[in-house]
């Protein structure tokens, strides 16, 4: 499968045509940004650990029950998978309370949540992604349904359900994550996106040692090691 | 039934304990605060407009089958109330975009709502109280079960279905109004605080005119006039 034109550029991806309507190739970037891309940065083989790393997590996913955009990978850089739609909410999925929601509501860093916390922000830029409640979103049209919402929340605590244990498994304690959904041309809604450290916070099991893109944010360092280490740690059985 | 400790003193009012355990009486302020208390001032009138008006609203509300903490209105400023345990989600109930939605979520100032909206902030002045969703609530402990945020969202409904047509038969568009909510000695889930142009905004139907805080916050003057239009509306039958 062959690029075709440039569909749309975006802060760690540039999307392509391809010449099947419904399928699109992805090219992973090694640019960094956060803080909304205020700070921004570049590291060699990051791209290309990513996309290892989602196809990976992808295929785990789809053994077990989720659908997802995933097709193939079809070099370090590049990923085939389906067209969609996507639905303008990133899904955010918390097991340890870190980052923004240490920030806005004043619980401790590192708090283990009594339950999994699932919230949703309006994907855009401009607004600086603010949180949304379900009336938000159909009030703002993200979604037609409000069973729609209660589908993406469903299927944010499966993948948590199927990821969380697994990396334990492998060392890391996964403490939250971000997905983003939208929906294939039949109008099912499936998984999209990616799934590797840059949307995921990982946290050593024994050291607390942050392997993901906390690294860049808090300026540590060791930032392409510590992926590296991640996509080691899923390829060992 | 007398003044006896005062037991907070907040922003708009004073709250006093009395020789009855489950009733304390409630000093309505001349002062005003916007974005939170970053603007400050004064209106000579403006408490005793606030408790009169709150008293007809309650009264209403009472008649129309919601539980409120009223008791009676002792004098201009002053008046007698239950006692309860606050819950720290202030409740927004909106019907037209402005203010901080508009801002937030992008959606034009004036904007009819295709639904009413209900919002739940976190009654929190240092962390600027934010919005939470259900499960931040849950995981906060503002309350103890999701049946209570069922219980806030439907009493604040109801009470948009009794002040929206009320206030419109009276020439004011009902924009949009904050509410609180308590527990009584026995566990009931109450109205509380105050309702008036403090944290309501009404819109004149016919000129748009802003009869409530938004003049103080925006800097138009003429608070207490407007205040008292909202009065004299309300007692004229």
């Amino acid at each position: 499968m062959q690029k075709r034109e440039l569909l749309y550029e975006g802060k760690a991806k540039r999307l392509y045509l391809t010449d099947n309507k419904d399928l699109v190739i992805s090219e992973f970037k090694d640019d960094l940004t956060a803080f909304n891309g205020e700070k921004k940065s570049s590291e060699v083989g990051k791209g290309a650990l990513n996309n290892k790393i989602s196809t990976e997590l992808f295929k785990l996913l789809e053994e077990n029950g989720i659908q997802t955009h995933f097709v193939e990978m079809l070099d370090d850089n590049h990923m085939l998978h389906k067209k969609v739609d996507v639905i303008l909410i990133e899904v955010i999925v918390r097991n340890i309370a870190t980052g923004s929601l240490t920030r806005n509501l004043g619980i401790e860093d590192g708090t283990l949540l009594p339950f999994t916390l699932v919230e949703f922000d309006y994907k855009n830029d401009d607004l600086g992604d603010p949180k949304l409640n379900d009336q938000h979103a159909l009030i703002l049209g993200l979604v037609e349904y409000q069973d729609e919402l209660d589908k993406l929340r469903r299927m944010a605590r499966q993948v948590n359900d199927i990821l969380r244990p697994y990396f334990f498994e492998k060392g890391l304690n996964l403490v939250d994550f971000k997905l983003e959904f939208g929906k294939d041309s039949s109008g099912n809604i499936i998984l999209v996106d990616e799934i590797s450290p840059d949307n995921c916070r990982f946290w050593d099991v024994e050291s607390g040692e942050k392997m993901d893109k906390d690294r860049f944010r808090q300026g540590l360092g060791g930032l392409a090691v510590a992926y590296e280490q991640v996509l080691n740690r899923i390829l060992s059985k």
